[in-house]
C-alpha cells in the first residue's frame, strides 16, 4: 500500500476506531466471545490454510525452530480461543476515572482512560500472536494495523477473514482492523507517525532493535533480555541454587531468563561448586572469570560474554567484591529488563532494589516470574524496557492513554486570575462512572 | 563539550541521581528550602548578572517581547522562591505503591513509582525556567542536563552557582545537575539517547518541533495549540459569548487560547453578532468563512486559517451544519490540545467529549483552564499532546516512572508451570509503604 492511501484510509480507519470504541463492555465483550466461537468452529478451514503455509515453508528450506512456531495446532488453537475468552473476562481498561477533582462549584475535573487511537502491531512467524493482539485491541477500544511474517500469509488471511465474519453482525464491525500483507509495507508502517500512535513489535532481538530503529513512532518491546542475578553474602545457599537454576534453565530461550550470575567472593566456594552440579543435567555452558574458573570447571569468559544474551543452556559467572560491584555491573552491562538478588539480608536487599534501574528487580525469586500472566495482570501486551508509558510486563492497560474531561456551567479563568473568584481543589475519590457516561 | 565526554560523565551522572533519589522525602524538602532561601538572599548577585544580559541583549538588539522573559526582578524572583516552596510542600511523587498483589504466599509484588532516571531540559530565554526545572528535579529524584537560552547565560551560571552552593551542606549534593553553556552542547544532547531518558523542550512551537524532529528520545511537550470551541445548537448564547471570549481574550499568548470557533448554524445568527460585539474591544480580527461573512464583519478565511496558532488578538469562526461537522474539523486541524463545546445538551455534550480525540475536552468551559495550576496538580512540567506517558497538563507525576519489585522466598516458576504450586493473585490495596522502605 502506498503512504498516500494509507493517509487516505485514515479517517476511515479514526472512524471505525471510534465506533469500536463507543461500544458498550458488554459489546465489545460479546463481539470478543463471537470471534472465539468462530474460530473454534473452523478448525478445518484454519487447519487447511496452516499447512499450506508450513508446506511452503519446508519447501523453502526455512528453520525448524521458526516451522514449529508457524505451527497452529487444535491444541495452540484452543489455547488461543481460551485467551480470547479469558480477555472478554477482564475489567473494562476504558472510561476508568483514575483522578477526579472538584475544581470549583459545578465545575468538575476527570481523568478518564481511553483507548490510544491506531495500534501498529507487527510480528514475526507466529499466527497466535495474531488473534491475541487483535483480542486485547477489541477490549481496548483501538483500531489495528497488523503485519505478520510472510510464512504465516495463508494462516493470517484465514484468521482475518474468520474475524471479520464473526464481527459483521455487529455495529462496530471490523473496519478497525487493518491486515497488511506485502513485505514493503513494514516500512511504509514505520514511516506512519501521524498515523499509529504505538507500535508493537514482536520477534527476534533484531528484529525488535530494527524497528526501534528505524520508526518516529513510540515503540512499546524490548530488544534485549540480558537478566542478572546477584549471590550475596548473606544469600542462603540451597535457596540460591534453586532460584539461580529455574532463572536460568525453566525456559532458557525466554527473555526473562538469567544470562548473568554474579557471585560475592564470600559465597563463591560453597554456592558455585553446588550451583555447577545443579546444571550438570541440562548441559549448561559456564563462561566463567578468572576467579570463578579457578573454583569450578568453566570456559573463559570473553568481553563480550557479560552482555551477551545467550537464550540457550549458557550463561555467565562472575565472582564480585562487593554488592555496589553487582550493582555497577548491572548498570553498566544489563539491559533493564529484569535482575535479581538473593540474600537473607533485608537492608541489603532493600539497597538492591532501590539502586538496580531495571524494570523488574526481584529478590529471592526467580527471573522468570517477570511475565504479564505470573504477575496477575490477566494479559500481556509486551514487556517494555522503556521508561516511558508503560514498563515492564505491559497488560491492557498499555494500550489505554488518559484524557481529561472538565464539566464547567460557564466558568471563565478572568474570574480566577481577578481574585473574584477562587479554586476549590477538591480531590473527590476516583472510580465510579465518569462524566462520559452520563450518569455524574 | 563532547558527546564521549558526556558518556564519560554519565556513569558519574547516574551514581549522583542515585544519591539524590536516595535521600529522604524530608531531606530533599530541606534541599528545596535551602534553595529557596539562598535566592532569596542572594537578590543583588542575581540582579547584576540578569542586568548584564539585558545589556547584552539591547546591544544585540534583541525584540522586546523577548527581553521582557529575559528579566528576573525582584517580583518573578519572589514568585520563583514561593513556587520552590510550594514544590516542597507537594506530596513525595517517588514511592508510591500503585499497585500491589500477592502473587502466593511470601510472594509480593509492588508496582512503585520511581525517578525517570535523566531528564534533558532545553529552554530559551526566560531564567525563571531553569529554578523551576531544578526544582521539580530535586523533588523527584531526578539527574537533569540543562541547557538554557544564550541571552540568558549569565543569569543562568549566577542561578546554578547559587544553587549548588546551598546545596552544598547536603549529602546528596548538586552533582545531579549538568549545566550546558554551548550552543552545539543543544545538538549533542539531542542525540544522547542513552543517557537522557526524556526531553523536555520549552519555547516557541518552532523550537519544540525542531527538537522533536532530532531527537529519537522521548520528548514531553506540544509543538502547536490549536483549540477549538464548538458553539452547539444548543448553546445558551451568554454563556457561549462569556466562555469563548475568555478563551480568546484573557491571555490569547498561550497555548491553551481558542483559535478555532465553530458555531452550529442553527444559533449563527443569534450568536455571531453578539460575539462580535464582545470581541471589538480587544479589536481582535475575525477569519471567517463565507458564510460567517453573511452574518459578521471578517476577514476572508484562507484555507491555512483553520490550522493557523494565532496567538494573537485573531482567531477564525467557521459555520458548521452539525456537530459531527464540528468533530471531524477538529479531527482534521486541531493539534490534539484543548477543545470545547458550549451546550446545554447533555447527550450531545457526551458524544463531543467521547468523540474528540484530544488531551483535554471541556464542556461549558474555557479552554484556559487547560492548566496544571488550575488543574489543581501543583506543578506543571508541561502541557502534552502526546499519548504515550503523560497526557495534557503535566505535574511532577510526568518525571517519574514505575518499578516491579518482586519479594519471594525461593519460589521458582518450575512449580507453577507444573501445577506443583498455584497463584493466589490476591490484589491488596495500593498505598502505604513499599518493599523499598522497609516496613513492609
Amino acid at each position: 500500500m502506498e503512504e498516500s492511501s494509507y493517509r487516505q484510509a485514515y479517517g476511515d480507519l479514526k472512524r471505525h476506531q471510534r465506533l469500536l470504541a463507543g461500544a458498550s463492555e458488554k459489546e465489545r465483550n460479546r463481539m470478543l466471545q463471537a470471534v472465539a466461537l468462530k474460530l473454534e468452529t473452523s478448525q478445518g478451514e484454519i487447519r487447511a490454510s496452516n499447512e499450506q503455509d508450513i508446506e511452503s515453508a519446508h519447501a523453502d528450506r526455512v528453520a525448524e525452530p521458526l516451522i514449529r512456531r508457524l505451527v497452529l495446532d487444535e491444541h495452540k488453537l484452543a489455547a488461543v480461543c481460551a485467551g480470547v475468552r479469558q480477555v472478554a473476562r477482564l475489567p473494562d481498561p476504558i472510561g476508568a476515572v483514575r483522578e477526579r477533582r472538584l475544581l470549583d462549584d459545578n465545575l468538575l475535573l476527570e481523568r478518564v482512560s481511553v483507548p490510544i487511537g491506531v495500534i501498529g502491531m507487527i510480528f514475526e512467524s507466529r499466527p497466535d500472536a495474531l488473534i491475541q493482539i487483535i483480542s486485547l485491541a477489541l477490549k481496548s477500544g483501538n483500531a489495528i494495523v497488523l503485519k505478520g511474517g510472510h510464512e504465516a500469509l495463508n494462516t493470517n488471511r484465514t484468521l482475518v477473514e474468520l474475524v471479520r465474519r464473526a464481527l459483521e453482525p455487529f455495529e462496530a464491525g471490523s473496519g478497525w482492523i487493518v491486515h497488511l500483507e506485502q513485505r514493503e509495507d513494514v516500512k511504509t508502517l514505520l514511516e506512519l507517525d501521524t498515523v499509529v500512535d504505538l507500535l508493537i513489535p514482536r520477534g527476534s532481538n533484531a528484529f525488535v532493535r530494527y524497528v526501534m530503529d528505524h520508526t518516529r513512532i513510540p515503540v512499546l518491546g524490548h530488544a534485549d533480555g540480558i537478566c542478572a542475578m546477584y549471590i550475596d553474602e548473606f544469600a542462603e545457599p540451597d535457596l540460591a541454587v534453586n532460584v539461580a537454576l529455574d532463572s536460568k534453565c525453566q525456559y532458557p530461550a525466554a527473555c526473562n531468563a538469567v544470562e548473568t550470575v554474579l557471585v560475592h567472593r564470600g559465597v563463591a566456594e560453597t554456592f558455585l561448586p553446588r550451583f555447577e552440579q545443579a546444571l550438570k543435567p541440562y548441559g549448561v555452558t559456564i563462561h566463567g572469570d578468572p576467579a570463578t574458573a579457578e573454583i569450578i570447571a568453566c570456559v573463559p569468559a570473553s568481553e563480550d560474554a557479560w552482555s551477551t544474551e545467550y537464550l540457550d543452556y549458557e550463561l555467565a559467572v562472575k565472582i564480585v567484591a562487593s554488592m555496589d560491584e553487582a550493582i555497577e555491573h548491572i548498570g553498566r552491562c544489563g539491559s533493564g529488563h529484569t535482575d535479581a538478588i538473593v540474600t537473607e539480608d533485608e537492608a541489603r536487599a532493600r539497597t538492591f532494589l532501590a539502586a538496580v534501574d531495571s524494570a523488574d528487580v526481584f529478590w529471592n525469586a526467580s527471573t522468570r516470574f517477570a511475565d504479564g500472566f505470573r504477575f496477575g495482570l490477566g494479559a500481556e501486551v509486551g514487556i517494555s524496557t522503556g521508561k516511558i508509558h508503560a514498563r515492564g510486563p505491559v497488560g491492557l492497560d498499555g494500550l489505554v492513554t488518559d484524557k481529561w474531561i472538565l464539566k464547567g456551567s460557564g466558568q471563565v479563568v478572568a474570574a480566577y486570575e481577578s481574585g473574584q473568584a477562587l479554586f476549590k481543589h477538591r480531590t473527590l475519590p476516583p472510580g465510579g462512572s465518569s462524566i462520559l457516561s452520563g450518569d455524574a
